[in-house]
């Protein structure tokens, strides 16, 4: 009942971990703590004044800190994972997933140590997988360790959808569930443009191919930057995921979750719809689904199985 | 009096420039176009995709385009200049003036040719030279072609002031006068910390400290960051003179503007209070000074024309 | 393309249409002119001067002004009417709408004067026949008089299903078609919590107590109330109107619009889907109806033409 | 550490009151309680209800609730006290402190029942001895009690400097110290504009007009509405009170705190520079004061007493 500050702590001072803290801070949603490894320290700190600076400016009266000492996020409420390398030109996705668990177990065990009862939000890649390793390192209830994905692939997909019939993003709703990319399961049946089903609004072939995009839409942009991969969408995805939990707001977003039986699957990390809250995942929502969805589920599934196996 | 769409071009897709349009796009200030040259198309592109990727999530309507065609920049009412090269180890100073004098020309006349009734306000380096260049290529009058400084010094200035207090950066005001840098004088005595003088509420040797840490303080960012420079407080000082000029709302800020005869100089571009409304530029204030400060904006000025010789 | 600061009119300065200056003043969304009768002349300015007095507190630099002079009104981009008695013990409903129909007469002559370019939102009751009187003195085109209802009673029956359902308000979606209390439609086929149809989530019990509900909201608010009526969400709902024309927003949102043979009816104003943007209603959306919900709406015109016949 | 729903309780359910709850759950500071006396209960509740239906339009998930039982208050963090009778024609202003101090009384006990570790904010009138009043009667410390009245006070200050300037209000700061009303004490000398003290813009005779024009700002209201008094400002400035302590911002307002010895002063309420946060009052700030300033203060002081004298 006493006020206090907020806390999160970004894990992972790229330009993603970055813009995260970026929105937090300017949206006074809470203080952050910009961490990243011993020889990033003076480039977690460089962005963290930088972005400092921008307090007057914009009026906030956030703190953001940078470090490479765990012990500076001590207490945070909210952890976000962004932290990780990204697959190099040569290297094996085996290896990638090796080297991004062995970074994953580290930075679970500091949160772990310094902030215990937190709330976990896992963006690095395979975030199926990832999300797991977190998981089952943190020991932490599952409610409390959670994935994005959906969040971001729906923002793309109503992104399209919008610019297709020229209306507002406000009003274009969207689901997607399964795993990230590929194997992505566009819930076209339950998306919206001002309450009317997309698929009375928009051809098939249209439908189909802004699905195609969206499930490409990672690849979209890094093909376009050239050097490097999107990071304004997902760091609002992730600002999103923290705001519903530490304003308890109770939205129902798309997650990675911990399945128990829901959807048939068990010990897998999986996008479904969840409801976000103070206690992290509220609640999962098991939609209906049609044969045909629950296959592409099932093909979803296989893929995330598969590199579970690696790990 | 008909409804239309504000339009604002920010030139250069770099960190700054894309984090600019990120500010006004979210904040619903205007349609963005983020242009680049004809190389940089595709960062430009993928950028200005990412941010409008992240506009269902952050629930903005705001158009946000990225280019290499000026055409698409047509009837911008604000245009931001970040464009031009950093200093490359072994660059003379030369050099890299006559290289982005060359760039601002480049950029002015397409801004000229499909912006004629815009605003120009310009950040890049040394940003008073590259401000007396764009007006002199625009031929605008120079109520409405601006330079940006000392918006950014003093929000590093007053960040650091409400730091030393622990008080909310809401109420620390402060001035900065003169170039960008080293031969920047900020005024002590036109800052406050709650309507109080902060010299009266900060020991003399605590001041210079700070004094000089924010002359220094783009230095310290490229120190930290240890590859590349500031831009989240650069992006909002930019954001906030195009808001100011946007939303017509007649602040008072400081920015290089030209002058003719004010604080006794003429013919140069120096950081002065100005009111900033629709009109751009609508009145210089002119602070009286004590022989110290005038000393110290003679000395800038020295500084700014050993630049403008090398135009 | 120059910049220039916006003009939205709030005819009427009781508490609907002060809340309403003060919410779009308060977003900076423009200036805002509250005019009222030469009698309300006062409270009109007492009530403009206490919001400009919140503007230091609350940031903002929208000017409200407080008149009886049609005059100031001059050259508004959207003019909202809130003016009209409310019905009076002993009153008989012929009277109500023989007075307000003088009253929209004598408003619209005065703003067809002064704003003949401005697009108008009507609230006045009862506001199917009000808007239509408007938009024939007016002899503006249809899409520039538009009449509130459906904003309001979604948004009543959004925040009941939030509240069954403990979600937040943001992920639940709703619809009503038709006339305003009794003869209001909701279609709940069109309703959705999290992109869900929310007969799959509530009994039919319980959501047709939610309608029920929703149809006599305004009635809930009177009763509770004792004295006087809502106008907190009202306002809310008006300030939604004029947000979405003046920032072109093309949302999909129900009003009161002219019908020219859509769903089968001509010559009247009824509550329909529509899209609004700087023209206004930028379109009509027809929705399929189910054979229930066609009967239902017929009803609804019916009662619609029954109050244009008193006029 | 753990995520929780932040509460305010507004006692108190007439127009500032509501408007304060208003402003509140809109910028998702707090869920808030409406509470009044029995025979306000329904308009509490109606106004509560109003209020939360205009959520889903706003986008705010905080919930509202209009209550005459204090039980649903418990727990709150600030409650801020608008309860009161207002001086009525023939009431002598003896009667009027003496009802209003049992009015504070009452209040007060259930409070401290209800919510014993919360932070009180005054602003029943008259504002000086009811804070004094609660501060008495709750045996909290006397940073947790605080009234308001220079925030109010020095927005009309302000609200008229920007205007007279024609400048934003963002850039002109200003400080009352004192009483409220009549014996109010503006601090020129520490009003701002752009950072420049605006008795160098101003002239001598404005000024003083200003000065004058803010003592009698209560008044100027009431006498334009003919019926009731502000609400608006007054609200704003209850909200900035309760989001600096709710968000520990640590801002420099200027508040009625509680005296013991600073200014020369003790035991009394008096209105002074604070610095506000986590803790309620965190700091008083003693200005040092011109021989004129600290006569006028004085004189305040007396008024003060005066009142204090009938409790």
């Amino acid at each position: 009942m006493s006020v206090s500050r907020r806390k999160v702590t970004v894990v992972g001072a790229g330009y993603t971990g970055a813009t995260t803290a970026f929105l937090i801070a300017q949206n006074e949603l809470a203080d952050v703590v910009l961490v990243d490894i011993p020889k990033m320290d003076g480039p977690a700190r460089g962005k963290a004044l930088d972005m400092l600076e921008s307090a007057p400016i914009l009026g906030f009266d956030s703190k953001i800190t940078g470090t490479s000492e765990y012990a500076e996020t001590a207490d945070s409420e909210v952890v976000i994972i962004t932290a990780g390398i990204a697959r190099k030109p040569g290297m094996s996705r085996d290896d990638l997933v090796s080297i991004n668990v062995g970074i994953m177990k580290e930075v679970t065990r500091n949160i772990v140590k310094y902030s215990p009862d937190s709330t976990i939000i896992v963006l690095s890649n395979p975030v199926d997988a990832m999300t797991y390793t977190v998981y089952r390192e943190s020991g932490f209830p599952r409610n409390r360790v959670i994935g994005q994905s959906g969040v971001l692939d729906s923002a793309r997909f109503r992104t399209f959808i919008a610019e297709e019939l020229k209306l507002s993003v406000r009003d274009v709703t969207g689901f997607v569930l399964g795993g990230h990319g590929d194997s992505m399961v566009p819930l076209v049946r339950y998306s919206y443009a001002g309450g009317i089903p997309v698929d009375r609004l928009i051809s098939k072939e249209r439908i189909e191919a802004i699905v195609d995009r969206t499930r490409k839409g990672g690849g979209e942009i890094v093909s376009l930057l050239g050097n490097g991969s999107a990071y304004y969408a997902p760091a609002a995805a992730l600002f999103q995921m923290a705001e519903a939990i530490l304003n308890d707001q109770q939205r129902v977003l798309p997650a990675i979750a911990y399945l128990d039986g829901e959807y048939g699957y068990s010990s897998i990390y999986l996008g479904v719809p969840v409801v976000l809250g103070k206690n992290g995942i509220e609640k999962i929502i098991e939609l209906s689904l049609t044969k045909e969805e629950k296959a592409a589920l099932d093909r979803s599934v296989e893929s995330v199985k598969a590199v579970l196996e690696l790990i």
